[in-house]
């Protein structure tokens, strides 16, 4: 299987594809952003891309929501992966915690770290990069020992950084979900797991499209887990509705649910039907990677 | 009014921050990160901040749903401003378009004017700005006259570079929503233009609870303009929803439909009955400005 993946080598999303393939990865090629791998996807070079969705303490990826929307129809879900991700700062071998002069990171590391950065390095100076692997690269590739960056134990590892301090997130228990993406075709089989995720559109602005919907799937007993709003660029102020819920599209209350829904709607189409997987232990799988 | 705002000076939020005042900017002060700002408003140094929520192409602002969660019940949205954005091609006076060889902006301003720079300047190297007044900074702060920013004409203004090319954006019609927050206290009276922002948490997980909580609404002809679900971090994979209606609270369906909507979640709090505004016109103020 190949894959196309959100890079540079050394990210969380790299750790994703690794847990996701089990140990069928023929080829993981890094992109340099979530459209980008999307693309490789699409145009048949890569089989399958895994790309964030969202993190428990950033929240959404919103670039990730415009490629499913974007090529709703052309592309699919088939999985869904949870894991606990922990921050790291590291440095080129021989810094010491004191030397360091400058931290960098993506804005969300930055967020997520901040307090244990005002604290233990209060007079740092705070530079942002792409990605917290894109962070450590550039330690790495840097002369100047005085850099730091805040990124996986897995970058640390890939760009052959010295871990100066390690966990050093507000949240212990952080996690980002990942998808893994291919192009449209037959759903999986159901598991005991599954979740599926739908785009709709409604051009009616009543007040009860929303609730009608969503009362389909109430009136079946299957839940809701996830709702988030997109804007239709040519209608200002209107959205399309991402949608997921508990189950598998093949399942009764489901599929009856999505056929009633369709008659209330302008456009209704399946993202995709998918197990969700979460793993608490990845993080020391990944540091021994 | 003390005013601070997502900066540095010649981003889009600073247009807003002219168009939201009026007259009556007496202090606008520039944050690096929407956290900042928000601070600032918290800690009583600022009376307002202002930061981006949402754009039709790239979505939502997550740092800005975020800081509305972590501060609900302390903040409330006073109003909110979508204004035309687009993005120019800009340099050190005496370059030429033939001489760019780096294109610098934020990374949503690369996915919008991907399709341009592809065409115009197929071996330009991509680099990442925290914002795309950022970006313009950088440009002008550089000796190298081979760079080139993508940002707004008031950033061009702001940092005395040169456009070489007008509007490169995909869309035309591209706009950002952005909030006026202040601390907490009495809402404004009504006008005819209003909507109100509700956070909803619920400890049920049972399949009617978001259903239920919506039905309040359209069973009082309340429409549901926009809801994102926001993750809680303790609690893997439950959510709060971010719900925006139309209508001012204290007018009687909504006032009603809020009171009831209270008996089936654990939690509901106002984050705002505010005026919504609209300025597809503001492009052009900006380029005067």
């Amino acid at each position: 299987m190949t894959y196309a993946y959100l890079g540079p080598e050394g990210t969380f999303t790299e750790s994703a594809v690794r847990r996701l393939a089990g140990g069928s990865v023929r080829d993981a090629v890094p992109f340099p952003s979530v459209p980008a791998a999307v693309e490789s996807l699409v145009s048949g070079r890569s089989e399958r891309a895994v790309v964030p969705l969202e993190n428990s303490v950033s929240g959404v990826v919103p670039a990730t929501l415009g490629e499913l929307v974007t090529h709703a129809g052309r592309i699919r879900i088939d999985a869904q992966l949870s894991i606990g991700v922990s921050f790291d700062l590291m440095a080129a071998a021989g810094t010491e915690l004191s030397d360091v002069r400058r931290v960098v990171t993506h804005p969300h590391a930055h967020g997520q770290c901040g307090r244990w950065v005002r604290r233990h390095l209060p007079h740092a100076e705070l530079v942002t990069a792409a990605s917290t692997a894109e962070a450590a690269r550039a330690v790495a590739d840097r002369t100047a020992p005085r850099d730091a960056a805040i990124a996986s134990s897995a970058a640390a590892a890939r760009y052959g950084l010295t871990v100066l301090a390690s966990d050093i997130g507000a949240r212990q228990d952080a996690m980002t979900r990942f998808v893994s993406l291919r192009r449209s075709g037959p759903e999986g089989p159901p598991t005991d797991r599954d979740r599926t995720a739908l785009l709709i559109t409604s051009d009616r602005s009543d007040p009860g499209v929303l609730t009608g919907v969503l009362g389909e799937l109430s009136a079946r007993q299957v839940s809701v887990t996830w709702i988030q709003s997109w804007p239709r660029p040519a209608e200002h102020g209107r959205y399309h509705f991402l949608v997921e819920v508990d189950g598998h599209i093949t399942e009764g209350g489901l599929a009856e649910a999505v056929v009633a829904m369709r008659r209330g709607v302008d456009s209704l189409t399946l993202l995709g039907s998918y197990p969700y997987l979460v793993d608490h232990a990845l993080v020391g799988e990944r540091t021994a990677a």
